[in-house]
């Protein structure tokens, strides 16, 4: 199909398709002649995968170019495939200091992780912001957390062990980032139920 | 103290606090003749949560005010407390149609909810974004993420039902944004340390 008609498909306009193509975010069509080229529907995916992290998860251009570059050029071995994919996206925090509270919270929640993972410093900043506001959160929620995210990527990971590496990486970059909304509002809806049962 | 010490305290600029005075975030101090007030530890205490949610939540200011008037003005009822602090703070996808899916599995995860919801549209036009990056997610994947989040809901709502309602507000209005964050890095070291294990 031409460029056109790629737009029509995904409702993404010329332009931006051209700024994606120059971004190096969507492979090159098959040149057909000087200015055309013919696109086919693995770029109709790739654009609604690009749309969904950009627009869906406010995920940076730069962010986006490396989770699509992975998914071309998955890792060869499944076991470095997570921290691949987890290096791929944005984590908040990223400058805050791991204390040891966060190493101790690790330890009795009997995670095993990289000392260089980058959600550490993610949580303990998050943490601390949560305190800022007047939240208590002492260890012992905390862990009652570590347990339920436990839950959450036991349903996460499930999945992703009968994948190929490419639909593995993405996977875990896509998934990580866009199901955390999904969860968010999952918890909501629970908070809700609970809350109403509750007080029936 | 003054204005000045305020900001020492809080390591905001005295122009950001007349800021967040004028907007009504922060409460006045008392007047100490034309052109000086006096603050007081629960100036320190709101400007902390101000931060918090403006600079770790990314809320919009007029969300903050909200949150800050909900706090000084709480519901009398125990029971419209959460779904005023839910219509505080910002839900993503706000346009977004609840589909029959959505329905269904609010139905077979036994979620008892308003069909006003935020949270419901939230769902819909989050599970909607993950399908259009690749992601399957069928039903069966869908409740056992609502199974978790009902662990995660269990664990919000526990310290709220013990509080005063001014706490009880900003518990889960502020605990359900900042405490995402945390959950979220969680969910990545949870992802770790299963893997590891997997393939250890």
């Amino acid at each position: 199909m031409r460029i056109s008609e790629l737009a029509e498909r995904t409702g993404v306009p010329v332009p931006t398709l051209k700024y994606y193509l120059r971004e190096g975010l969507l492979p090159a069509g098959q040149a057909q002649g000087r200015t055309r080229a013919a696109y086919a529907d693995t770029h109709v995916e790739r654009v609604r995968l690009i749309r969904a992290l950009v627009e869906g998860a406010a995920m940076p251009i730069a962010s986006v170019r490396a989770v699509v570059r992975a998914i071309e050029n998955p890792p060869a071995s499944r076991h470095e495939l997570l921290g691949v994919a987890h290096g791929l996206i944005p984590h908040p925090h990223q400058g805050a200091e791991v204390t040891d509270e966060v190493r101790q919270l690790v330890a009795d929640a009997g995670w095993s992780v990289s000392s260089t993972a980058p959600a550490l410093p993610m949580l303990a900043g998050a943490i601390a912001t949560a305190r800022s506001a007047g939240l208590t959160l002492d260890l012992a929620v905390l862990l009652d957390y570590a347990a339920a995210a436990d839950g959450v990527a036991a349903v996460d990971l499930r999945e992703v062990v009968e994948q190929s590496p490419a639909d593995a990486v993405r996977s875990v970059a896509v998934g990580t980032v866009l199901l955390d909304v999904v969860l968010a509002a999952m918890r909501r809806l629970a908070q809700e139920s609970s809350s109403a049962r509750g007080s029936g």
